[in-house]
């Protein structure tokens, strides 16, 4: 019987072990976790937080319970310290402080990744917070509702920063965000990111860009955050959310060789450089299916699928990770903004002659009551005609989400821009068009290409 | 200069008119038309009656103005007689009820369809109507606001049939619908439009199925709709929505060869028999993208992109037309239910080896406020593990629509039930999840299936 232990208990972890039973019912996965909350959704932390979430215990997508009901051994409270991959051995400290030797047929790595924290003064004061994981939610939560704070400074303007705007206003804060470059959400193109500043400026929260925070001091029972040009908010609890970085010290340590800012080097297959030790999520590399190469992008769902493949590999599966796309929504207030694929300066880096076209289109006919207006932008390939990329934002309820799901789908795919119009896609005039806006959009960037929209493209991929 | 004739001023018509436009400037189509509403949106004709759509004009998809603007000369209000394809001459008689007789070099035939007329006694008698043109629209619409009925029956509970039935409720009328068959929505199967039959009733339809109408009587300025088994319902006002058939009586009479209920054939490049002679939209023969051969599915998406490709080759394109899947979504009072490619009969039929599983999933995570449950038909081959079909059905909320649409572009390449899991879908907690609900439905076809879950399927297309 193979010994499976996988380390980390969160998406990829998960993931990993549910497709090993699945598929070879003679396994029992353990997996070592360092705190006990196996399986939480971290994505959710945010609205737990708003209050949206009553109970935390929701945010999990499994409890505990339904977890080793599937055969699986959880410890949780373990810390995974040295791994052997010789003897194929890892150390682990269990709550009580003594060290356990667990030898295994083959091992998955699922540490996951930990909060950015910048270089600034202050970031240690009570009442700073990262938030990453369960422990950093229920600080934030404790205080929120238990000292009734006014006012919130939120350093960083990427996913978490501005859902955590979006939940301390919904608590009835004061919120500035501070975002160091000249726009929001660096994820999506200025003209979409400039939709979702909007309607945080029209729900009161204070957009502040282009501005490095110094420094954090403690004054008088509250939090001073400045900047070296004279901004300085006093305020009551400040979040840092500037981004984060793959774990991966116990692998390192061991000899797992690492790539792009420290993650985990894996082949499609999820394997390291040692036979019989896989790793996924967010503490790997992973491969882009359009720049065919590995990249840094850490997201829950390339985490499950990364484990899904793991688990699968290591129990005799030859399944190979297909590739992300950096397929991406979030919604802030009633804005969604979503991406899938290459952007012009990803995409020219890496040897497309990419053009953007942006187009406006009703998310169903505008003759039928509550019409959205979703901004489209298509950047395809003028040299091949191909799709690289798609850009969404608008109203969340414009079925922004699953509009660039039907994008992430044809570039899988890796179809031109000008075929997505052959697509067979459903309509009736309150869910639609009988040209979906995401043909609109393409139709738009052929308009402004048109040499594409009459012959066939030859595709060389 | 291309003389270029188009016959038919609505969906596939203008679409070709437009195309040709748009390739060659030199163009100037010529459009005949047998009334004087180019481009309508007939899909929304119901929303106009409901009382959702003010003004009928708006239901334009584009108006007169703007078509002739394009370059476009419509002819209203003129009926084609005949057509010549040796001369390349069509008669046309205008609204004083001259003939005139226009020549052309490239014809372009979008006749559309015309409503069942089931035989059936009293169909001609006041208030009773179908609902295909303007003009049945205007008296539908006249009798409700200004006659005040109380009581109306529908005949037939395919689309149609069932948005009139929330329109005629929205208006305050009592409906009763009746269905010959057992199940309403017979383009999906009977789970799916249980859940469109419960939110019926649940608004007050009375919905009867089963049951053939025999006749319908004039009493004391009402009308009587019986059956042959002692149903009789006293009613105001009756719709009739059995079906559509293609309207090719023009073209059966030139010559032209005809097929599947008398809809034109043709080719993938929508010509006809006849070089020279294109036709599109509800007259047609459309070729099914998985059967591989041509059926009867007329739809205003299909009409639109065979318009689009008719208009393109008429002006010396080669493009073809890449197929139907059905794909078709309707949206009665919150339900949604939505259909993509093929079911167990149709798929046993064409020599497959269908299976269809159901599964239910949440729009998205449950946690986060407001999530709908969604129920999800996935039909797959069980030798070959490819993806047949999908249906889906719940609160139109729920991103049902798009989510058909992520089906219908998986379907379009041909994709195995289990690559879907490769797709890289979006993901926030309040639209989606980790693994989206069309991935868990196809995980779930899976499981049933599990040979098909870890290898490769060979794929002979």
């Amino acid at each position: 019987m193979t010994r499976l232990l996988i380390i980390g208990g969160s998406d990829a972890g998960i993931s990993a072990a549910l497709r090993a039973r699945e598929l070879d019912a003679a396994v029992e996965p353990t997996i070592i976790m360092a705190d006990q909350f196996p399986n939480f959704s971290i994505c959710g932390l945010p609205f737990f937080i708003s209050g949206e979430v009553l109970d935390w215990r929701n945010l999990a997508h499994r409890t505990a319970e339904e977890i080793t009901g599937q055969g699986i051994h959880v410890r949780m409270n373990h810390w995974a310290e040295t791994i052997d991959p010789v003897q194929k051995m890892v150390t682990v400290k269990d709550p009580s402080g003594q060290r356990q030797f667990l030898s295994y047929d083959k091992l998955i790595l699922g540490t996951g990744g930990t909060s950015v924290y910048p270089h600034l003064p202050g970031l240690d004061l009570p009442g700073v917070y990262p938030l990453r994981w369960m422990a950093d939610s229920f600080a934030v939560h404790k205080q929120v509702t238990e000292q009734a704070p006014q006012q919130a400074v939120i350093i960083g303007a990427g996913y978490i920063g501005l859902e955590m705007a979006d939940a301390l206003t919904l608590r009835g804060l004061g919120v500035t965000l501070i975002q160091r470059s000249e726009s929001i959400l660096k994820t999506v193109d200025p003209s979409l990111s400039q939709l979702v500043q909007d309607e945080l400026q029209r729900r009161g929260v204070e957009v502040v860009t282009g501005v490095s925070v110094r420094q954090i001091e403690s004054k008088e029972n509250r939090l001073v955050v400045s900047d070296a040009n004279g901004l300085k908010r006093v305020t009551d609890l400040v979040i840092v959310a500037v981004g984060v970085n793959p774990s991966t010290q116990l692998a390192q340590t061991a000899g797992i060789q690492t790539g792009i800012r420290g993650a985990i080097q894996v082949n499609r297959r999820m394997e390291t450089n040692f036979s019989d030790i896989y790793a996924a999520g967010d503490c790997v590399e992973t491969y882009h299916r359009l720049l065919k190469q590995n990249t840094y992008l850490p997201l829950g769902t390339t985490a499950h699928k990364q484990g899904r493949i793991a688990g699968e590999n290591a129990v005799g599966g030859s399944r190979e990770f297909e590739g992300s796309l950096g397929t991406q929504v979030v919604k802030i207030f009633d804005v969604a903004a979503a991406r899938t694929g290459l952007r012009d300066d990803d995409a020219a880096a890496a040897g497309f002659n990419p053009v953007t076209v942006e187009t406006e289109a009703w998310d169903h006919k505008v003759y039928y009551p509550g019409a959205h207006k979703l901004r489209i932008r298509v950047t395809g390939d003028r040299t091949s005609g191909r799709l690289l990329g798609a850009q969404i934002a608008g109203h969340y309820q414009g079925e922004v989400a699953k509009r660039i799901d039907i994008f992430a789908t044809a570039l899988f795919h890796h179809m031109t821009v000008d075929a997505i119009n052959d697509l067979d896609l459903s309509y009736t005039p309150p869910l639609g068009s009988p040209w979906d806006a995401v043909q609109m959009a393409t139709q738009g960037w052929l308009r402004q290409f048109s040499e594409f929209s009459r012959q066939e493209v030859p595709l060389h991929l």
